[in-house]
Formats: structure tokens, sequence, C-alpha cells
């Protein structure tokens, strides 16, 4: 893949971007902060700044600027509204805990764990942190609105970066809603579960940002091609971030290396394995999965099964697959070149990470 | 009061309002359920559905049309705009109930309790029915803001309702961060409670709606009399559900009449009681308020208390000097003279109201 490249360094193009981000994030939430009325909530709306800024890539703003200057975009002040998406993803993030019982994040404590630090020993603390949590997020969603109708681009693309935005935060919505399902204990399908990446990752993390920022530039086509490498890259993401949920190292994943099993998440991996394994195989799996504590004697077990069945090469088949299918797709895209020089490295890039 | 209506008749201004709304509501509705693709979350979006079209009086909504036709908005797309803010109250109402553990609302089940129906007997239900509870308060929220994108208004008058929306809903979660905070067993003074009051319930009850309305009508000025009504009577509106929900019947609550105590609420008649009593009965209300379980017996004394220091009669008193006040700013303002007949009414309805 290199060798398209011919000079150009997506390294220095995601670096530029991300530094015009984070200045960005910073100016909107110290313009927040600063007109807060209430003590008590100067704490809450400090700790989403900081959440907000210690925190990501920021995969999904440098899309909304690429989608942007994909189609001609010029101006600086797609920054501006580049980060809601960014806003949105703290939003997703605090919520998604506090439904998975999660601890940690990013390699800190999640949200609602950190307030419980805030909050000190009082009463009932566990369940003041969680709905203080739950504020914070309903919160969050409305700044990402909010940082849409501060950026000093015409109304005229507000209005379409607004109309995105709602589009985004509802599908990703039915998303989080198909995976709480998922845990009451019915299995997935394998078409189950793409839908599932389509709706909770696929969306928020990649095409709706690029079509975002094409919508900002005033591209008002049906995009289906760049709607498509969107999709496909998103779904291929979300299955290469499970294969590293469960093969990887906790620094890698970020959080303890048995945190999906004991989540009981039905990944394409799990999915796989039950459909390939025996009977007797199929229902360790399940009762494993479904155990909420797993032994390292039964993880292990569990990461040979998935080995042995040929899920794990055919989980990285798939995702190969789905990259290579989105790049051609991209391809016939009309735009800046270099823009998608980058998207196209940007494919590869997501599916090689370790964390 | 009703000298100066003089032939006008403000249950019919409402009610032909009221109509309107829920017509409005319903066509939302119907294009949003028909747009959901996944089975499993259409039982969410019908719920969210009902929940929105069974309950409320359209108070809020009915604002928004007054602040537009007082401003000289003649058109019936207001309608498509001001369910938004009936549907953000479906968002705080179901957060609420989560962070308050209510298993009531209006008389049905609350949000998260009726998931429990829906989802039936799985393993970590009520876990699992309060996180879908939180998909479906976020869902909520992201309906509001989509309501106002496909109102039949022009987008001049979309992007002044969004920027007011997203100010109602900052200031809501302000409010409802600092009704969290209150329960981390610190005591309020009274001006920690009109503030509070301000926040959570004035600025999307009252002044808020107002706001919209007035800004979709084209009306820019800073309308600080509009606004200082619709604070006050906000106030005065919250104070006389707090009063109802220590002295009124389960019927005009809507929950089991001991709730309030039971969930430690500190209302202005608790806060004044306190104030007011020797120390001996301010251990005692503060004992009651924290007990998360209060006798017959003790919320008997408690009540008899609240009266005998003269607490009920302050709050009494405070109501009526709020209305008294806003009707005075109400006044001042230059608009169309039926809807100023409406909201002069409006102001005495609102406390005079049993639930």
């Amino acid at each position: 893949m290199s060798s398209d490249l011919a000079g150009f360094d997506p390294i220095r193009f995601m670096e530029e971007r991300r530094n015009r981000i984070n200045e960005h994030l910073k100016i909107y939430f110290d313009e927040i902060y600063s007109e807060v009325k209430d003590r008590e909530m100067e704490k809450i709306v400090d700790l989403i700044r900081n959440y907000t800024i210690r925190g990501g890539k920021r995969v999904r703003p440098i899309l909304v600027a690429s989608g942007y200057q994909m189609f001609g975009g010029k101006s600086e002040d797609i920054y501006g509204a580049a980060i809601s998406i960014e806003i949105s993803q703290s939003f997703f993030l605090i919520h998604d805990d506090i439904m998975d019982r999660s601890d940690l994040r990013r390699g800190f404590k999640s949200f609602h764990r950190e307030l419980e630090d805030i909050i000190g020993n009082v009463r009932d603390r566990e369940h003041i942190a969680e709905s203080l949590a739950i504020v914070g997020g309903d919160l969050a969603v409305d700044y990402s609105f909010d940082a849409i109708m501060r950026a000093k681009i015409e109304d005229q693309r507000k209005i379409k970066a607004i109309r995105e935005l709602v589009d985004i935060i509802k599908i990703t919505g039915y998303g989080e809603g198909l995976d709480v399902y998922s845990g009451t204990g019915y299995r997935l399908s394998t078409s189950d579960l793409i839908r599932l990446h389509l709706r909770k990752t696929a969306k928020y993390t990649i095409e709706g940002p690029l079509l975002m920022g094409a919508r900002i530039a005033g591209e008002d086509g049906p995009l289906w091609d760049l709607r498509v490498y969107g999709s496909l890259v998103g779904i291929a993401f979300q299955l290469h971030d499970d294969v590293i949920g469960l093969f990887g190292t906790e620094k890698e994943i970020g959080k303890p290396p048995k945190s999906d099993v004991n989540e009981g998440k039905q990944t394409l991996l799990m999915i796989e394995a039950m459909r390939r394994s025996n009977e007797k195989e199929r229902e360790f799996i399940w009762k494993t999965l479904t155990s909420g504590n797993v032994s390292d004697h039964d993880f292990e077990k569990l990461r040979r099964i998935v080995e042995d069945t040929g899920s794990l090469d055919y989980s990285r088949w798939l995702i190969n697959r789905f990259i290579e299918k989105g790049k051609e797709k991209l391809s016939r895209v009309q735009g800046d070149p270099e823009v998608k020089k980058f998207l196209m490295w940007f494919a590869d890039y997501l599916v090689s990470r370790k964390n």
C-alpha cells in the first residue's frame, strides 16, 4: 500500500488535523465552563471537559474534516463543527459504560466511577454517581449540538450538519438498544451482528462523520459509494476491535483482557465458534459467555476453540474483504486526490492498529 | 381574574392548540416508527411513542405556540416545531425516573418499569430495563431535535428554534445535576432551591417554550419581561407542585402521597420548616427525609410541623407573589392581546391545578 502514497504522509495529515481539533475542543469547553453559574455543576462540566480532551485519537472529527476537504471545503472553521462528533463520542461512551458496568475507559476510570471519587463517601454513592453520569451524558449530547450552533459556518451549513448529527445519534441509539437486547439471552446470528455493528459503530465512527463533512462542504448528492466505504470500513474496524478484545494484551485493549467475555459480548468470533463447533463446545462457549466471571483456564480454552474452529481466520478474512471492498467503492468517488489517498491508507490503518 | 377575560375562553384556547399538538405528535411518531429497520427496536420506539402520546397536558408546546402567536406568527406549521418540547419532556422524565427510582409516572408505570414487562423474565432484568431506558431517553432527545428539522418552517427559523432547544436542555441538565447533588446529603438553602427550580423546572416548562415560539416568529429582542414572567411563573408552578406533593391525595399527586418525602425531596416546605423549628423538630425532619421509608405517624407529624411553623403559609404567599410579579412583567410586553390574556389567566391556572 505504501507505494501508492508517493510522498504523501498520512500520519502528518492526521496530526495536523488532530491539532486543530484539540485546539477547538479546548476553546469550546473553556467557553462552556465559563458559562456555568452553579458551583456544584462546575465539577461535572470540568469532568466532561477532561474526559473529552484527554482521550481519543480524534478519528471521527478528522473524518469530518476529510469529508469536507474531499469536496472542496477550504475553511478552517470546519473544525468548530467537527468537534461536535468528538463530544457526541463522550456522550455515547459515558452512557455505554453505565450500561456495560465498565470500570475503565481508555486506561482511566470510566465516567461514573470517576464521579464516585468526586462525590466522596455519601449514602447511596454508586447510584448517585450513575445518576450524575446519566446527566453528564445528557449534557454532552446537548453540547454536541451546541458546538455546531457556535461554529463559524453559515446557517445553511449548520442545518445540514445538524441533520446529519440527528441521524448519527438516532442510528447509534438503535445500535445501543440492539446491543443491550443481545444481553437478554437471545443468540445473535452473524447477520444480526453485522446489523448491530452497522448501527452502533460504523455510522458514528466512519460513515456519519464523512457525510457530515461532505454536507457542510455543500455536496448534496446521494454519495452512495462514500457511504458504503464508511459502512464497510466501520464494520471491519469493529470486527478488528473484537479480535484485539479477545487476543490482545491489557495495554492493547485498554481494559482487562477478559472484559469482553465477562460482559458476555457476542462477537463474530464467538458466534462463528459456536456455529462451527460440536454441541459440547457450543454449550461451553455459551456458558462461559453468560457466566460473568471466566476463569483463566476457561478463557484459554475459549481462545483455543476460536482458533481451532477457524473462527479467528474467518474474522480476519472478513475484515480484509470489507476493507478491500470499501477501498474499491472509495476509488469511484470523485474528490480531492490527497484526501482520497488518506482515506485509502486510513482503511488499512484502522484494522492494523493494536489499540 | 375572570372579569378581565371579557368573552375570551382560555380553556378553549388551550384545547384548540392541544388538538393540533396531538395531531402533530401522532404524525411525527408514525413517521419515525415506520423508519425503524430493527424489529427489536420497534418495541422501544413504540413505547417512546405511547409514553409521549398518552401523557401530559401539552402545557409546554402550547406555550411555544403562544410565544409564536404573541409576536404575530400565523402559520399552522408552528405545531410541527412545538412538539419538540413535548418530546424533550419525555426525555427528561424517562431519565429522571431512573435517577429517582420512581415506579410510577402520570398514573402509569415509569418507562424503565414498563420495559421490565416488555423484556420479560431475563437474567439481570432490572439493569437491562434501566439500560434500555437510558437508550430510550437518548433517542427521545434526538427526536426532539429531529422534530424541528422536519418541521415545515424556514431554515432560518429552525436555527433559532434549535438554539433555544440547546439552551433548554443544557440548563435543565444543570438543574438535574443540582437535584441529584442535593441527594448527597448537603442541605439546600432557600436560595439554592430557587436556583434549582429556575434551572430544572422554569426554563423548560415556561421560559424556554415561550422564547422558542417568539424566536420562531422572528422576534430577536432580549425579551426580558417575557423571560422574567416565565421564570417566576415556572418557579411558582414547582412550589405549588411541592405543596400538592405533601398535602394532596394520591390521585392529585399521581403517585403515593409519601413519595416526595421518601425520595428525600428538599422542598421549600421542608427547608422553611427546618429553619423555623426547634432543634428537636429539625432533627426529626432531616431524619425523616433521609429515612427512605416514612411511617404514617411520622408523615402526619411532618405535615403538622410544616403547617404549625407557618411554612405552608409562607410557600403559598411566595407562590402568590411570584405569580403577581410575573403578571406585572407580562403586562409590559407588547404583543397579541388575546395571547396576553391567555398568559395572564395561565399564570393563575398553573398554581390552582390540583394535578
